[in-house]
């Protein structure tokens, strides 16, 4: 592959690239440039995974490095999302089903230049945490907040930790030995503060990649009050079809439209990585012949035009994503020990029981939360 | 020694003690109670330190174990009161003074129950980061603020460290596995944040001792900017008998009263631990007996009638402390290794280069700063 077609799928379908000339200066020192995604352990990994998910098979196929964060620590640190006493479940659970999102889009394990990191693995060593005392002497309050303002809970009476949560995602580049850190448009802040805080600590700067926040299938943001707003990777055929069917898409209208969002950032790029390289709408109700596109900006023309109507564009939405979800459900089933790890990581809520009071626990700040499902990387959506 | 006799030694010139039954209970318990006392490694100690090193002599001999914490993370924690890179030094000038002092006062360091620890030994390891994690994650950043308030620096400018320093030094408590912390009373608000957060982690609350603050010898704040303010330890005789003649006392008046202040929590105890028991005014200038005083009561008593004038008063002040200070300079002046520390834990400061423009450091954030010196532990005072 020349460079030119490695930048180009790189940049496939990034918003932003902060120090472009820092990914290309690995192949020019003649080494691959290694990039990083971070993953804070927290809630189940739902369908918008499958964004982040296809941008590593990209860098991979591209011909970087690619190393993928399972942050456990992080997961506590953003308002307990992810509870101290869940926090090893829940990696386990992370690492199965990340593993799985790759293998779906593509991606082999086996892969020399994909490794899968646990955060902490490294986050708790010596080095490593007095690089944590010596940055938060750097570092002012307003700037630790500025920072995470995007990405962490926030208010006066949000835990500490949410500052301490963009010092250890900064240093995290430094640790991981990485040239380049992706996540979402909501990163920006922090980006921009890892670009200035590591050569505070005598670190070089890393480039930042980032792509656009996907709408949920709503159209707005996604949420986890509301379980129809988002897709779960193990959600069957039936209940994902039923999703899609409620889903917003206005007739003839692009914007805010989730459906479209999926083919954009899913199912199109999905497609391609596949080799299939297209992704296809059937008629066959109609006696039409099917549509084919290979990119976005045909698919938006014939929505606006009506061609592709909000119900055709829902049942071959549903159909591909379906398929692309059966390697992931499969393996699910097939696996006892992710079944087992996934009792474990979401327990199911005790049921009330009405006679016997609660007695005040000894760790009121441990306490499991039900929060709002927030990754470091990928985008609220679904 | 008689329980008592012991609870009446540990609790002598201190002014608020919370939870003592948690001093009593180890001895109920058959072993003896463990007390530490933390000093942030910044600025030189001075004379202010003659205080706590009594406290320590008295708990000591109170038959109590103790834990001196040379706290030098919470050095450049504290807005890098102690920059970075001189971290090592210091620690090495507190731990050769705070021996000397401790000497100074009575104490054998051959004592089994006296231990020095240097903060970095456990502040570093697995277990205990991950307890900042946790408990970060279980108190706010208003509670961090405000458990800090009174003896870190804080602004929104200030450093995140400061918003740390409490964090640390709460489990500090528990990973020194005492019983009880003692400080100045300006630890309070933390302290009392201790009794709250430890039971959050399910650890132990710990009962805390608390001395008065002790006027500067200028009768307000010690500060580092007046020079005059404060005695050094290492400060020759006749600069301490310059010193303390410019000092604030004015006749009759024994409220903020710096000189006094010396005489109530430095030399009467410490004549007390000598076993000499007394403090000795001369009057042979006026051809008098000597005032001989073995409690503060009635100093303040004489001084209040002008039998105990400013003069005579100060003399005796000055007498009394050269001698206190006569085994650390000794020490100090027989130890080349110690005198090698000061200089490269304080050095001197650059001469202003005028050709040479100093070019923009890498490390911004790290560079050495004038700061006034406060420690964890003693008062701001001379």
């Amino acid at each position: 592959m020349e460079l030119q077609e490695r930048l180009a799928l790189i940049n496939e379908n990034l918003v932003e690239v902060l120090n472009p000339e820092l990914i290309q200066q690995p192949w020019d020192e003649g080494r691959n440039p290694k990039i990083y995604w971070g993953t804070a352990t927290t809630g189940k990994p739902h369908c918008a995974y499958l964004v982040p998910a296809i941008k590593i098979a990209q860098f991979l196929a591209a011909g970087c490095d690619v190393v993928v964060l399972l942050a456990d620590i992080h997961g506590f640190l953003d308002n307990l999302k992810a509870p101290v006493e869940l926090v090893e479940q829940r990696v386990e659970y992370y690492r199965f089903t990340i593993s799985a999102l790759l293998r779906a889009v593509g991606v082999s394990e086996q892969l020399n230049n994909l490794t899968i990191v646990q955060g902490s693995s490294y986050q708790k060593t010596a080095a490593y945490v007095m690089d944590v005392y010596k940055l938060s002497s750097c570092i002012s309050e307003h700037e630790a907040k500025r920072a995470g303002a995007e990405i962490v809970k926030q208010s006066d009476s949000a835990p500490l930790s949410g500052l301490l949560y963009p010092v250890l995602q900064v240093l995290d580049e430094q640790y991981l030995d990485v040239d380049a850190q992706f996540g979402g448009l909501d990163q920006r802040k922090l980006f921009i503060a890892a670009k200035e805080w590591l050569p505070k600590l005598g670190y070089r700067q890393r480039a930042h990649l980032m792509n656009g926040m996907v709408p949920g299938i709503n159209g707005g943001k996604m949420s986890s009050s509301d379980p129809d707003s988002k897709i779960d990777l193990l959600d069957p055929p039936e209940v994902v079809n039923k999703k899609i069917k409620k889903a917003t898409a206005a007739p003839k209208i692009i914007e805010e439209n989730g459906v479209l969002a999926l083919v954009e950032s899913v199912l199109l790029p999905a497609a391609a990585l596949s080799g299939r390289r297209e992704f296809r709408v059937s008629r066959d109700r109609d006696g039409l012949e099917p549509l084919i596109y290979t990119g976005i900006e045909k698919v938006h023309e014939d929505y606006k035009n009506d061609i592709l109507t909000p119900q055709l564009l829902k049942s071959a939405v549903s159909a591909a994503l379906n398929l692309l979800l059966v390697p992931i459900q499969e393996a699910y089933h097939a696996s006892p020990e992710w079944q087992e790890v996934a009792l474990k990581a979401y327990p199911p809520p005790a049921k009330k029981e009405k006679k016997v009071k609660q007695k005040g626990t000894q760790h009121p700040g441990l306490a499991m939360r039900n929060e709002n499902i927030k990754g470091s990387g990928p985008e609220e959506t679904s």
